[in-house]
């Protein structure tokens, strides 16, 4: 099985980051979960029909969902895990599953999609920003 | 995004140490489970009116709930992840996602719930000790 | 809690191999997937009524089960984590959990199974190779 094994201590940055950003999301901090897109990052999810481009693009789109999800009631946990992660120099390309969870008082907790996540992260000081994140919905393609 | 960041060896000590503790639980076997708390250690879940308070009520509360779910037939898999981990001094607060499963003949697998686990562990030795265990369940407040 | 912690090299070694592993065999690269397993490697999936014997025999098997899934237009993922690490000598035994989730175009996404994954595995250079896995199903006991 030819693959590039991420060293220990490059699997625990990614690890460590992933859990404080999705985090982020889910509590609704979404100006410092956005900070972790660089100026002019993208954001390619396919909810969107053209990916979001730059910081403060993405910042409002993720502050509109995170505003309709509160008035609903609904809370929401990205579970991202697997990831494949490969060094390019600098850069590092990691490719993950992520599902999204959904809890409301009415309907309980429902499993919302199953998705794969790739991004290429850039070294900030000691954490990464995101360049570029695609993401794709399982099953409907 | 500004974070502390877990060292290697301490994000695999804490990935090791959870992966085993929830086998432990989910395998029936409370009382080593158990063990993972201090003596005066606090469980705070939500299903509770109260916490509960020291690693024998710990026990005793978790065995009651073990051997209800035997005798139904039903195998549970908690699985914790996404853990953010921010040492502070010589213990570690960590803050997870943890999701619930279950299984039976009847039913098939269903989640069961989608919580958050905010510990704050203590060195053991080469391990760690849980001092407090807050558990809160998502889509009920 | 007396467990055999896995030291951080390790620990990240493995979560990287379950990652590239798992992400072959959902991607349809069932060939690549089946490398991981020594040549006389022994699978032992519960849906089989005799556990399969021999890379090669578990490559045709899972060629069987990806190409019916793509042409019924199922996309699976499989979830493996909580992996609980044991070395003993050069090799390594893993007891890990697995959700499979499954994602069409008419039932959407849903979980299909929970299960159990209890591998040997022995080191081939930088990477590790399956010498015997046993999965079992959730529910079905």
């Amino acid at each position: 099985m030819p693959t590039t094994i991420a060293p220990a201590e490059l699997r625990a940055d990614i690890d460590n980051f992933y859990a404080w950003h999705m985090q982020l999301l889910d509590a609704g901090r979404v100006e410092e979960w956005a900070d972790a897109f660089t100026p002019d990052g993208v954001f390619d999810a396919q909810g969107h029909p053209e990916p979001v481009r730059g910081r403060d693009e993405i910042r409002s789109a993720s502050r509109t969902v995170a505003d309709k999800l509160a008035e609903a009631g609904i809370v929401r946990r990205h579970w991202l895990s697997m990831s494949h992660i490969v060094p390019e120099g600098a850069t590092v390309r990691v490719r993950s599953y992520a599902l999204v969870f959904q809890s409301g008082k009415e309907k309980g907790t429902v499993l919302h999609a199953s998705t794969t996540c790739e991004d290429v992260l850039v070294p900030d000081g000691g954490s990464w920003l995101i360049r570029e994140r695609v993401v794709r919905v399982d099953g409907t393609a």
